[in-house]
């Protein structure tokens, strides 16, 4: 078969690669529906997180169960699943207290850009949807593998509650989706930091009630005014930079919460600062195995329509290109159908 | 009048200073019962901390109050009353929040180690007790002015629930008394550092139930392996040290909480380490005013003891021999009388 691979920055190449199949009993071999570009696959393929050697990419992903191990239980072939960018056994006393994605056992999906896809610890990490859906869920039910997952546990981790007030660092597309979970939690006021036109626009469909274009301590001062000088609720930090972070903790009101998801980059925190800031903060690699069954649900139940942050389509072949958009910010995401 | 000046690293002296008197009307002049020792008041008195000038001492009182400004309508003379070491208005949005530790009018109240202690925004500062206390519940009352306080805000910020498995890093007066706190809220388990007999003999008193003498590294795995493998539900900072800090930080279960109350001196947390590590962080200068009501209601009922981590008292004039004591850990906590 023929997939993605990172030969180096920036040299992103749809090449042969070998099918993936069963190798432990806990396996599933599963079609791919459809797959993306993440955020953090840019990270390597820019050459800021460098590779060692030729690299198969991308952790998104769902689709049509073809095969299964001789110890799988929770799917069959036939079925449509999702499942996370971390396998998880979804059975270790981290996975029990909802953090699949520190699981014990956890194995990185990390081979998703192609048409056919080898998942690890299948009935701890797949969940199936209640039927096989229609083409018009496939985009939103994609999101839920990471990017909606992750906006998600912003929010979660943020401590979003009804009637808060809660501010986004960050306007891609887990930030964009972080607005929407803010939303879906009852936020009332939702702030987003975004400098562009067309993610103010989906923002604004997603929920946020506020734009802020100043970066930066100018960034954060403006969320200040926007609060009555003493900061948001519930900040969530989307992105993973220094500067971003601390914009983020400096946005929150004492004692309110920083959910942080943007995988962090060169990040310090200065333990003084952090500690006369009065914040809680919480985050990492997101749960997404936990947020499974309920975000299906309000999918298939239309309630949300994450898949919106796809705003370009192209065929699994055309992978490179996929990535040069969303490299130069032409797209906030794009799907890709093998 | 006189009280304890600092002149340098170790020259500590028990001097003439001016007596305090009103300044503002929402002043209150109270003639201390008793103070005490901060374990932060050794972060000067070691040169850590350096002083500009010779500096009057030490943030922990209780007292009887002697004269109100015109302002203040919720104290009166010949009260007993006990404050934050942060004065508060306690109206301000963040004092509205609890935490008024950070409140936008906060005033550090940093002279008590004297007979007479003006008090800044008294009546959002100092809590009276019911009646004039008998002697014996004095030591009590005074750790609620921080120390117990302290304690309290490491429990609380490290989410201590009935049942949980706690673990206390620090055996100073906050330690014990984050001891002493996680019992009082329901911990089942609770596991204290320390390597000094008549320390651990009192964590034990207060409700340890596992005492680690390893420390660092070695220390960080001795509580993995009393928790199975995974790390404590809530682990309590009460020192403030990069190593120490980062022990907190894995010892700590996967979706755990580090609750840090030690001033951190040094401290530098590296983003990513703390992004795997998926714990909740919450900490700071502990809110002790939200807490007086509550900790003079369990000190008069007689429920707990905090006033046990004073193992030495001297007379005021002595102060500098306190400190000393404190120094080279003859004593866990000094109490001062005037």
């Amino acid at each position: 078969m023929r997939g993605a691979v990172l030969y180096g920055p920036r040299d992103l190449r749809f090449g042969e690669r070998e099918t993936p199949k069963i190798v432990k009993p806990t396996d599933v071999i599963i079609r791919i529906t459809a797959t993306c570009v993440c955020g953090s696959d840019l990270w390597p393929y820019r050459g800021i997180q460098p590779i060692a050697q030729p690299t198969p990419m991308c952790h998104e992903y769902c689709g049509i169960v073809e095969d299964v191990g001789s110890a799988v239980t929770t799917v069959k072939p036939g079925q449509f699943v999702i499942g996370s960018f971390f396998a998880s056994d979804n059975t270790c006393p981290n996975c029990h207290v909802g953090y699949q994605s520190s699981c014990q056992h956890a194995e990185f999906v990390g081979t998703a850009q192609a048409p056919v896809l080898r998942v690890p610890l299948a009935d701890g990490t797949l969940v199936p949807t209640p039927e096989v859906p229609s083409q018009d869920l496939i985009p939103n039910l994609l999101t839920l593998s990471d990017v909606m997952g992750t906006g998600w546990f912003a929010a979660d981790a943020a401590n979003v509650k009804p009637g808060s007030t809660a501010a986004v660092v960050g306007d891609g597309a887990v930030g964009l989706l972080a607005v929407l979970s803010a939303k879906q939690m009852g936020a009332e006021r939702i702030i987003v930091m975004s400098r562009h036109e067309s993610r103010q626009k989906l923002a604004r469909e997603f929920g946020a009630t506020d734009i802020v274009t100043e970066r930066g301590d100018e960034g954060g001062e403006r969320i200040k005014q926007l609060t009555n000088g003493i900061g948001a609720d519930s900040v969530l930090e989307c992105v993973g930079t220094q500067q971003l972070m601390m914009q983020a903790i400096q946005s929150t009101r004492r004692g309110g919460y920083v959910g942080y998801v943007g995988v962090p980059h060169g990040v310090e925190l200065n333990g003084e600062q952090l500690f006369f800031a009065h914040v809680h903060l919480h985050g990492g690699p997101a749960p997404v195995r936990r947020y499974l069954p309920e975000l299906i649900k309000l999918v298939c139940d239309r309630k949300i329509n994450p898949g919106k942050v796809f705003d370009m389509t192209l065929p699994l072949d055309q992978v490179a290109q996929a990535y040069r958009a969303m490299d130069e910010r032409r797209a906030i995401k794009t799907l890709l159908r093998p």
